[in-house]
């Protein structure tokens, strides 16, 4: 077959990279597990080893031959495992929590955010971030703030699912804490993206968002989760009634996956992160006679995507930058270090936001560490307009993984202690 | 999220066109049995409709932006389905019908591509080829003989499962022929590919092309099969009770899925189509202690996978070819009546070559007849070296597409006879 084109990714590289993201993440998974990790960390690593700098075996670089392929499939992966465990939470306990919730998810976005902005006015003082023209110093602060502020509750749901934790009320805060999150994430973004435009165009900071169009970004993202769970429990039981009705093979799984995959899209067109989508369609399920037989058939499904979005995680790290013998690594190092301090500061203190008995604040804490896309999406956003040196750029991802591998170690810790503090587990 | 770019499938699009591909081949599916007909039929006609030519919600044209995606899911889908195929099957029974397998591959090699190269002659008599180089014109019989060829036997190979024939001995017959098919296919290809690249230079047909070479080829394929099912089964089983002492969740299934996964790559890097690794894998693991629960986990995830290789077949129908009332389409439909005429006949003739009793031969002729990708990559490797003018490019399309639709219903008719000659039934 040596006359076609070379120009697209070739199958046999498909099947072989697929063959070892499974293998690798198993492998790894089983090794973590052995020296009592939680098993999403050995992939983590398994990633980082299968990724672009060192074996280069999964593409982990946008534009790379095959990278947009795999990105996706990682999207649907952590959707599937949301709605998996959408379908294992009760819809009732999230909103008994969802005050509680509410203050963990706001004091985890407005704690890191305040000292992710300190930190940048710091470093600019004592000339760490290079050539600056001050008059950015502000929008660069904003903008480095913003990264530290949405969680990336896929690896904490992970760890939690492993661990058979996720009926504890830690996981309904952390769970929802996670959705509310996201919609702040999504203000936010709204709000630093018209910045940097505004400030492109010359109006100066603050010129380009109105409170109007925040207002909308916020009732649309608000929106969609009422509407989705209050049509979703209207239609879903009467449509999987239908469904059980059919004869073709699969068709029950079939229909649920498609409706977490809708819901995904949903979610992504009012600007939610499609995960949100699939976990709202998972809750809703959850209440169908029908959730057992699509909990056990989604699970081998789960078992063959979920692996390859941590591939893909791990697979993002440069392990170069790690290298302190490179001087020009020195100062990425140190930023990066201070912003992963403040990272995991501000989150640990949105645990001091929960007031009920018998929760582990320091298990809220931990959980809601873990940072992810939406942190490198802002990261992308501020080096694609010029706001970012790319300096600062690679401390902010450095600092993103920095979180996403601390996590389930220590959370692993925090539950097995079996209560941190007097208080906690009175 | 307005700021990122947009050169790449976005999520969203992947989200609906995935939930629409499962709903879609599920609902069809449900109506063709509905009308008692194959299950696939109806994947394939949801498949047009989601294509280019209709809703070109599946991207279906390669370099369209997304195909890339769809189309390595797509081979991923068929190669678990033969895996699945191959793990029902028993290689010993596949070893007793090995003689009359190669018979009627042969047969089914022979007639169709000495009738196709008749076809053309006959079609340049009479000047229905447009204008072309008469010193061209073995060349272009030639390449158009090789398209009718090879059988695609994903589509058999699931009217067999769904009815439950797998492990009829007709069953047997056609999996064998479709592997030694694919193998004589492989030979086909290098000579065309040699003689096409020989004309190219300037030295004249037949001159580019040595027994050394062709018997290389079909060493590698064979030697690969050989290999691969000997060291296979004296690697799996302790493989497999290794794997087994592992805990991490998904191993078993993960282990074979990468498993079939690598022999898939093994057979694409000596040519072979990567289903006949995964069929071949199969085979192996229905050796191993475990293989019932692999059987059991891998149904949901080849559930998934496999509509969107259907899906793709039937996107890849341009329907605006079969409108008569477009002149230019005339001729076009004429030749492709033809060679689906020729394509029928020549493997129908290779039930022929089956003498056992209790065998219906008709069922073999009529599981030989869709084509495939095969077909589809002679007509590629035409037109893209000017052997094929665009009519006889689409023409022969058009006929891959007829032999693949025609099947599925065909296939139930010849079973629900149940004996089509006294002799048959015998």
């Amino acid at each position: 077959m040596s006359l076609e084109e070379s120009s697209h990714y070739s199958i046999e590289h498909f099947f072989i990279a697929l063959a070892l993201i499974l293998i690798f993440s198993k492998v790894f998974g089983e090794l973590a597990e052995r020296i009592k990790q939680p098993s999403v960390l050995g992939e983590l690593v398994a990633g980082v080893i299968l990724g672009g700098s060192v074996l280069a075996i999964v593409p982990s670089v946008p534009g790379m031959l095959g990278y947009d392929t795999f990105h996706l499939l990682a999207e649907v992966g952590v959707a599937i495992l949301l709605f998996e465990i959408g379908l294992e939470t009760d819809l009732k306990d999230l909103i008994k929590v969802g005050f509680t919730s509410t203050i963990v998810a706001i004091i985890g976005v407005v704690v890191p955010f305040a000292l992710g902005f300190a930190s940048i006015l710091v470093f600019e003082k004592y000339g760490m971030l290079g050539n600056v023209d001050p008059n950015f110093t502000i929008l660069i602060a904003i903008t480095a703030g913003a990264t530290l502020t949405a969680t990336s509750v896929g690896i904490t749901a992970r760890v939690l699912s492993d661990m058979n934790r996720l009926q504890s009320g830690e996981a309904k805060i952390i769970l929802g804490a996670a959705v509310i999150d996201d919609i702040l994430g999504l203000i936010i973004l709204g709000v630093v993206s018209g910045l940097i435009e505004s400030s492109e165009s010359g109006v100066g900071v603050g010129g380009g968002v109105s409170a109007a169009s925040v207002g909308i970004i916020f009732l649309k993202a608000f929106g969609f989760l009422i509407a989705a769970i209050v049509i979703g429990n209207l239609t879903s039981k009467r449509l999987f009634n239908l469904v059980e009705k059919m004869r073709v093979r699969g068709v029950l799984l079939l229909s649920a996956i498609s409706f977490a995959f809708i819901f995904s899209y949903l979610a992504s067109l009012v600007g939610l992160a499609p995960i949100v989508g699939a976990f709202a369609a998972g809750l809703v399920l959850a209440n169908t006679h029908q959730f057992k037989s699509i909990e056990e058939r989604i699970k081998p499904v789960a078992d063959v995507f979920t692996p390859i979005f941590f591939i893909m995680v791990g697979a993002a790290v440069d392990v170069s930058v790690f290298n302190p013998f490179v001087k020009e690594n020195i100062p990425i190092l140190i930023i990066a270090l201070v912003l992963f301090i403040v990272a995991v500061v501000g989150k640990l203190l949105s645990g001091l936001g929960v007031f009920q008995k018998g929760i582990k604040k320091s298990v809220i804490g931990v959980g809601m560490i873990p940072r992810g896309e939406v942190g490198l999406i802002f990261a992308q956003v501020g080096l694609t307009y010029g706001v970012f040196t790319s300096e600062l750029f690679s401390a902010v991802t450095v600092m993103v993984m920095l979180t996403t591998f601390i996590a389930p170690p220590l959370l692993k810790i925090m539950f097995a202690r079996g209560g941190d503090t007097a208080e906690d587990s009175a």
